[in-house]
């Protein structure tokens, strides 16, 4: 027997038992008449205690050798600690050790085993499974099993099936690139992994299954930005019989639980607003609402003096900053140049300080007077002591620079807490997005969401204007989950193929199986697809994927732990009827 | 909305309620002045009627036309039916329709979608998606995810983390052969799929993690054969700090808590058998003991006359088939050319009739006397009415031949009841096996499990009788499981993947991560995984996999459905630096 209890339960009910337990050498410190040791496992830390008039002189010695990360197993009594340690479950006691095993030696780990490490992401990638020793990590890959063991019973009680959908399916070249696996017994044919079990799902709807899910890797072959992972996790789910307000519904009570249960957090109805209103109010299809600072468009009521930045803008949109007023010129011109940082884009920013007195001091005084700018006060609700900023330029591109900067001040202002939940649903996505360099329309969500009742005749005069029955669920300003009404009708998802830019061979080549299933008799169907990566991360009040991702890759897609990807030999190669191609 | 309550509520206690359904026509019947609908969805059937006195004449005539899995929805109200159907439960009642609304037509669905239908296995899975439509293949899904969510939910409660390991992984020759994936931004190196996240499990046990599991797919490209699938799902365990007994304690409480759950079954404390005993009793080292005709050695009782077939045959061995002393002449002729088939691979076969009256007669009464007779009836447990049946040969071919004769006569004899239960464990799995081509050793369960204590030096002087801390578990004569308990002392590893015939550097290039791994203070370990595909079959009381699986793969590795795997155009391959070679 390796333990009779784990590091983490002794508690001073225990004293005078006998204990057998097995860990970590976390610390030692040796006083040379008295060696304590930390002992840890993945419960927890517990003191033991050698000294030199209860401990036989040979277990002193073994003690006091003991390097850290030694493997032991001890025996020993449970006694009251002298100086109790407040910090820790098991801070009222120790461990008297009678028995000293070493299980297994330590050499000397590249970075320090504890909550705070002197190891940079790049090394404890390379040891993860040094770094998982760690509490912070182990916990959070501890929260991400709580989060699908919630996920998976709320949806099972509600009567959601979960169904595995195949990995090794077929190629569809538009979209994001797939992972490609050649097949040994079908020469020169491959597979490819899924992007998402997206027509399966569908099939399954097909198949009266009604309410389906999967916690599901999926696999995009993209090249990575920060954060990004080419497999990644997805809570995908699929109703049938249902309207949009279902499945908001169903999913809105889903996260409710989830925040109650994982953060206690209770959360009212969750607030909608259409995509149009979060670009206009917000910038983003995405707004971070734990926070005010709303946009106020500004054109009307700056665009009548001979400020001509201002007056050849398309938009001009302002927010105002709390407390901004108080900011020296030097912080301003800083703002400014972060601002036009390449990164966020802007030309320049105009600003207005609300002065406690009343009046307005702004950097376009000799455009503007103190009744002008009091108007700006009033369509930004600026107070006393706020700072308004303002930019100007095309209507997408200065949304997403003042977006930008609202996000940038909201965090220096201490407003994006990481304890707060902030959900949104937005709806109304449009159906179809202009791709600018081929002048072509593609999904916005995907080539099967259907577009909103009556608007079909709109994708012939004016696709862009087109809106579907498409819904993102978002919290904190991070898209967490989103989905659509889907397409049920054959005519109408064959139509949809050809505005997307398929020849009928393409599509059919592509998703016959899918066309052809609409033959008989599909129901209505909709669903949604939560990343779980992220929404473990915010659940757990944090930005990073990585850190809840037990073996994750990195920026180049390489499993640095396991030297992932790898060169193959010749053999494998003509197996799978290949030749490299350098 | 599409429905107030499913086509599988409605019972007495609705009568007079207003109710909308939506789902698939099952069948109309038709009698002119009244029409009857089967309304069906995942959850039932309802009687829908339309008559010439209640309903509207534009609606009965709608109604009648209604072609099979047309969805509709519908408007009206619950009544008492004048003809009960007891053998649904919504037999008591039907729907008087005031309103129909048809949501989508169907074309004539290839095979009857019915409980019974007259669609072969390769029609099905084309078209899969009206396979599922079919009850007893859908309830066969709604099974095994009950099955999973009762796994999930009890190792969760007994403190086991749910890891998620990546699919994106290295190769590894050794083994079955992987699939391969290459890699786009890593020109000419390729990631594999894993076969099993074995390596990565015991790096989350280096990690501290402690009580590990997983429901996880595995690939594995090898040649399929009947019932095999490429891709495949695991239950993966894996423990920290345990001897075998842990293991074996913890997955037989998993086991009997699925028996109980699932199929309201107690089993007691289960069997175990030693590797060694299983082939000796039952040639088999999975063997089937819902039912007995255990393996009876005769050699001692036989070889003592002219005999010459027995004399000269290393194994002589027979079992006791329940009143088989009944078979005809022809009868046992055909059980003869039965052994004789290729697949089963006999010369021949001895029997002994055991008769009512004490006597036996026998195929080789030239050779053995009465007396001789009944040690064998004696060896066998043979009772009067039996038939002993005996094939002779060397010990492996044998023991396989007697125990496919066993199995084929207990089929026929109806002694593997669907409904029975029967699990055991076998233990003491030999370390290593002779490859007889190539006359190497290689890892029997695979290259981290440990031999038993003490055995380190017979791997020099005796490899194949090295016994390993290897278990499987069996049940129905299926291994539904198999684990080990791992080395984890780097030394013990070098050894083993140099008497495996790895090179060290060999060993280093495919596993140096492990190695390294050990390095850092590596806790005893051990675990299991288990066959889901196959465990939810044999639960289920069924044995083929495939009909617990949406989508699976025919033996060719395709998917017929959606017809992958299939070509890729030359600019997917060039992207991943590749050329065919076909």
């Amino acid at each position: 027997m390796f333990r009779s209890i784990t590091c983490g339960d002794l508690r001073i009910s225990h004293i005078e038992s006998e204990v057998v337990l097995s860990g970590w050498v976390h610390k030692v410190r040796n006083k040379g008449f008295v060696v304590w040791v930390d002992l840890r496992d993945r419960y927890g830390l517990t003191q033991l205690v050698f000294d030199q008039d209860r401990t036989s002189k040979i277990l002193l010695e073994k003690a006091s050798s003991l390097g850290r990360e030694t493997v032991i197993k001890i025996k020993g009594k449970v006694i009251e600690r002298a100086s109790k340690n407040p910090n820790i479950p098991t801070g009222d006691i120790e461990v008297l050790v009678t028995d000293l095993d070493v299980l297994n030696e330590s050499i000397l780990p590249p970075f320090t085993i504890d909550d705070d490490t002197d190891g940079g992401e790049d090394i404890r990638m390379k040891y993860r499974y040094l770094d998982i020793r760690r509490k912070p990590v182990r916990d959070n890959l501890i929260f991400r099993h709580k989060v699908t063991m919630e996920v998976r019973n709320y949806l099972s009680n509600q009567g959601f099936i979960e169904v595995e959908t195949p990995y090794l399916i077929k190629s569809t070249p538009e979209g994001a690139r797939d992972f490609l696996v050649p097949s040994r017994m079908n020469e020169g044919q491959f597979y490819a992994l899924p992007q998402s079990p997206q027509t399966f799902k569908q099939l399954l709807m097909v198949g009266g299954m009604d309410k389906y899910f999967q916690i599901v890797k999926c696999f995009r072959d993209e090249d990575l930005r920060a954060d990004r992972q080419p497999e990644f996790t997805q809570i995908d789910c699929e109703m049938a019989f249902v309207e949009q307000e279902d499945i908001l519904k169903t999913f809105e009570g889903l996260t409710k639980h989830l925040l109650k249960e994982i953060r206690g957090v209770d959360s009212g109805d969750f607030p909608r607003m259409t995509y149009d209103e979060a670009l206009r109010l917000y910038g983003n299809d995405k707004p971070d609402i734990r926070f005010g600072m709303q946009f106020a468009e500004l054109n009307s009521v700056c665009q009548h003096k001979d400020f001509n930045v201002f007056n050849s803008a398309e938009l001009v949109v302002g927010i105002a900053v709390p407390g901004g007023a108080s900011y020296t010129r030097k912080e301003i011109d800083k703002l400014i140049d972060w601002v036009k940082r390449p990164q966020v884009g802007a030309k320049g920013m105009v600003y207005v300080k609300c002065n406690e007195d009343g009046t307005y001091k702004s950097s376009v005084d000799k455009f503007y007077d103190q009744e002008d700018l009091a108007k700006w006060a009033k369509a930004t609700n600026a107070e006393k002591g706020d700072l308004i900023c303002v930019l100007s330029g095309n209507i997408n591109e200065t949304r997403a620079q003042l977006s930008a900067l609202r996000m940038e001040l909201a965090e220096r202002l201490g407003l994006r807490k990481s304890n707060e939940f902030a959900p949104l649903w937005v709806v109304d996505f449009p159906l179809l997005e202009l791709d600018e360099e081929t002048n072509t329309y593609h999904a916005m969500h995907h080539p099967f969401t259907s577009p909103k009742q009556g608007q079909m005749e709109l994708l012939q005069t004016n696709p862009g204007e087109v809106k579907a029955n498409a819904y993102d669920l978002v919290l904190n300003g991070n898209e967490i989950g989103g989905g659509s009404i889907r397409i049920h009708d054959k005519q109408i998802q064959a139509t949809m193929f050809k505005h997307l830019g398929f020849t009928p061979e393409e599509a059919k080549a592509q998703f016959g199986f899918l066309m052809d299933a609409f033959q008989y008799g599909a129901p209505p169907h909709g669903g949604i697809a939560f990343g779980l990566d992220r929404l473990v991360a915010i659940l757990g009040g944090q930005e990073t994927i990585r850190d809840f991702i037990a073996f994750p890759k990195n920026n180049s897609g390489r499993d640095v732990m396991i030297d992932a990807p790898s060169p193959i030999n010749n053999e494998q190669l003509k197996e799978l009827h290949l030749k490299l191609d350098l």
